[in-house]
């Protein structure tokens, strides 16, 4: 089981989504698997759980980095849990572990994920996500894809 | 000593500023100290150090949590550092800690800040700071204020 | 309300305890309001509780680093509360903002704090608490005292 | 690449440490490969790479949770890397990621280790390592192991 060369890209989203979020985060898990990524997010349910079906149903691997200490947590798709016991804090562990992050939708925990990895100039790719405009000037290092594919495709090529 | 009724307040902002951000972040610190308010921050420099060095003159107190393990890391002008050890992670603990933050322009680190704030539901005052913008609409959570002394009474009337 | 050249020693101990171990940790308190020295703490019940109201009503300062994020968690006699956030990984936070370290009896969270200030050579005064034995050799680190009185000396000696 | 069923043995012990110890690690990180255990340690030098080297030379899957926020941190044998970015508090997310831990020598990092292990209930299997003693009574909670199979056979035991 070499891992050296397997490239870790993170997909963030809040806990609970619409069918349409689960959908697309889906997608973006299934295409990871199918290009060899390993897929590494927050562990629980919504879009990380959607993100991990996809991947885990298309044989990837599947890394969730809890909250809390209980590995019991961890969504049904999680193949390797850590239970990293610093609550929201491991928001900087899930994109700090990655090469490139996949922002699906995502509510005030996923914005602080994306400030995280910005801050380390990590790539952000954005499906129906956030922006930004710091002091009235649009700021546009989150880099919109316009569906589940182009994501991917854009974190590949970022993360190389 | 009777610090039971003393309303903390954070001043958030980034650890290199220019001498504008510096003067407003000065005069943030000089009003929450005249209002009875602790002032609590990152214990850094920039707009760390100037909200504290105006809280600190007018007589106030201030409390910065640290990333690092060291309590040497702390600005001249903090009477009470707390040696996280946790790095960025502390950025959470700075919010919780507050009962309403006031942004002073500020980077990603100061937006991941602002997001573990408005998860939480602690009021966020912005001064020239981020804006939010989600799936295209306009997100209004952060309040925005004119100057520091708008900021200030803001803040404490949402703190109450 | 100048804090510069205030001594700032942490009490640990289990979050229950005996009612001799609250005697003790609550002389402790006691004594290091006395003395002129903030107690900083883990902000819960047990010693932490008892040392905070020995030092409460001696009208010394009382910091409580808390687990959660929620500061209605702290003991009442907490002046400070600090939401870390971060679990049980605050324990390094309570040891590394102290110059020295009262250990009242306790269990493995204490043990935690004891290794955590030692490993930053934090001296450690032990009061009814943990020995340590490497490899079948006494390590002699945790320095025992007497009692509350000889621990708060032995405490602010260290600290100076 | 299914690893539902896996189970994860934390290696604790210090970053630098004799050749005698790293043979000892060496030969744990053997036997946890070669009954298909996943090793999950703090992922720098000493102990933790010596335990990694002998489980990946084995053919066995190598877990790293680094204290720091940077990838290239991990020792080469690391095949999972994960940037915590908390520091020390990392040691928590070492332990509770794993059904058992086996501690090997170690310094006042791995007693905290063995702290916050003892304190979840993860059972601890030890190698020349710590011995606890609380107000005067042996506290027989970590399992002496004289050699390395021996550690591995215990620790696959316990974990079941």
């Amino acid at each position: 089981m070499i891992m050296e060369d397997m490239v870790t890209i993170a997909v963030i989203g809040a806990g609970q989504c619409t069918i349409r979020e689960a959908r697309l985060a889906e997608e973006v898990g299934r295409e990871l698997a199918r290009r060899g990524a390993a897929l590494i997010c927050g562990g629980l349910g919504g879009v990380m759980e959607a993100a991990c079906r996809g991947a885990s149903e298309a044989g990837g691997l599947t890394i969730g980095i809890l909250p809390g200490e209980n590995r019991q947590q961890a969504n049904p798709y999680i193949q390797l849990a850590i239970a990293s016991g610093v609550g929201r804090a491991r928001n900087m562990a899930v994109v700090k572990s990655a090469r490139a992050v996949i922002a699906v939708s995502g509510g005030y925990g996923t914005l602080s994920e994306i400030a995280f990895a910005l801050q380390s100039g990590i790539p952000v790719i954005g499906l129906n996500t956030w922006s930004l405009v710091k002091n009235g000037q649009t700021d546009s290092a989150i880099i919109p894809a316009q569906n589940a594919a182009q994501a991917v495709t854009l974190a590949m090529e970022l993360a190389a």
